[in-house]
């Protein structure tokens, strides 16, 4: 099996990325792509970055800020984070959120290797 | 709300981009993803493309060939797929697929918008 391209997600380190966000992380030449399971209650406060982000929620309720507009993302709704927006969030319950972002995010790159 | 940044996946048309996959595909500035409901049985041939294609099932069993190489992906197996590999596949069982594409797949634009 050529492990450069089939790969487990079981062999992949989990990273609290952020209290109670837990992360596999994946880089690729020009993406960052982070599963993350969210404890309910978890939140991550305003902040902004470069990478623009698409966030999906595979299960659960997020709450979501993004320049100032507030919505509940949920399996049938998501959000595209322009580059530079400034954006957080709560976990309104137990969830699995997909992030992908634009370019590679080297910050996540070096927790993964730290 | 912001509609450019907060999206519905109702208000994406599905297109049936091979026979028994379904897609609703979101163009951002480097990358396109494509959500797909497969149903079981459907396959797609062998084929490559310049995009380099991250292929992760949320639910489901879909068998995936890459340069020779046939693996199962299933929620805890996924797929890198390099620019230009040779992949195809079939699903074994009704299957939601997430295809992330970088950069953009303008053949899929077009599609959308025809």
């Amino acid at each position: 099996m050529n492990t450069d391209i089939f790969r487990y997600f079981s062999d992949i380190a989990t990273k609290e990325v952020a209290p109670g966000f837990f992360s596999k992380l994946i880089h690729t030449d020009n993406n960052t792509i982070n599963f993350i399971d969210v404890k309910a209650g978890s939140s991550i406060p305003l902040h902004q970055h470069v990478h623009q982000q698409c966030s999906f929620v595979i299960e659960g309720k997020f709450e979501m800020t993004v320049d100032g507009d507030t919505q509940i993302l949920d399996p049938g709704f998501f959000a595209i984070i322009p580059s530079n927006a400034v954006h957080g969030g709560a976990a309104l319950t137990d969830c699995k959120i997909v992030d992908i972002f634009s370019p590679v995010r080297e910050d996540y790159r070096a927790l993964v290797s730290g």
